[in-house]
């Protein structure tokens, strides 16, 4: 296994400091970082074709207070949101990608706005660790899991 | 980076059926099964030095309703319990892990008991995902995130 790129990024601002490790090729970094940015938008368009082709097919999600959701099928059905509802604001920052071959592990912290049927919006954040899989050379999800800040 | 082993268990009963893969060397996936066996003992002895040990130096850990936990001594602080309360029974069963050269996926469930202060027990269960790393020749949990399962 080598380590192609080693790219810490330490960004300061008045509030708060935070690191950004990621770690493999450069390729694989971007293609990564481009399918966080992509799946953002697909929460936001509910595209849900296109979340549940950011999974692999094995793929297994971990929402809080529930089973393991396991494959495509049942991932887009988590995902489907009800009618009226949607996702006005979804942002991932990934902390740290660690590129180990086909596989990589990634966490971060996300955050989103879900506008409600009465015109009220709530605003949440929380934390992740994601591992992904590459597959025909397309990176995908294959265990995402995440829990709440406050 | 060569799978030396890959063993799918099918463990099969009236109520449900899951599997467990583990790939990787003999050795390492031993040694992670262990450590998964000694933390459930160290969390029931409330052996903090031993769960600071369970993690490298630079381990995060992800609690529902928490910012990102980083480093032993906060990692000690969130898992000592208050005075009087205990964990009866602690356990996790890893459903798959794959070694990746000096690191390692694993996810699974947990359940545990916890002996309150005025006599009561609580149960609860829950979901993980944990990257190992093997620090010095000895697996340590490097992320660990979980939640709940109702």
């Amino acid at each position: 296994m080598k380590s192609l790129l080693s790219i810490v990024l330490v960004i300061l601002t008045s509030q708060l400091s935070y690191s950004q490790t990621y770690t493999g090729g450069k390729e694989d970094i971007d293609h990564i970082l481009k399918n966080t940015v992509l799946f953002s938008t697909y929460i936001k368009d509910s595209n849900y074709k296109m979340i549940g082709a950011s999974y692999t097919n094995d793929a297994k999600i971990f929402p809080n207070n529930r089973d393991i959701i396991e494959g495509t099928k049942d991932i887009i059905a988590y995902w489907t949101l009800p009618d009226g509802v949607s996702i006005k604001h979804h942002k991932v920052v990934s902390n740290e990608i660690k590129i180990l071959g086909d596989e990589a592990y990634d966490y971060g912290t996300y955050e989103g706005t879900t506008l409600l049927k009465n015109g009220k919006e709530v605003s949440w954040k929380g934390k992740y660790v994601i591992v992904w899989k590459k597959i025909d050379g397309i990176w995908k999800m294959y265990l995402d899991i995440w829990n709440s800040i406050k």
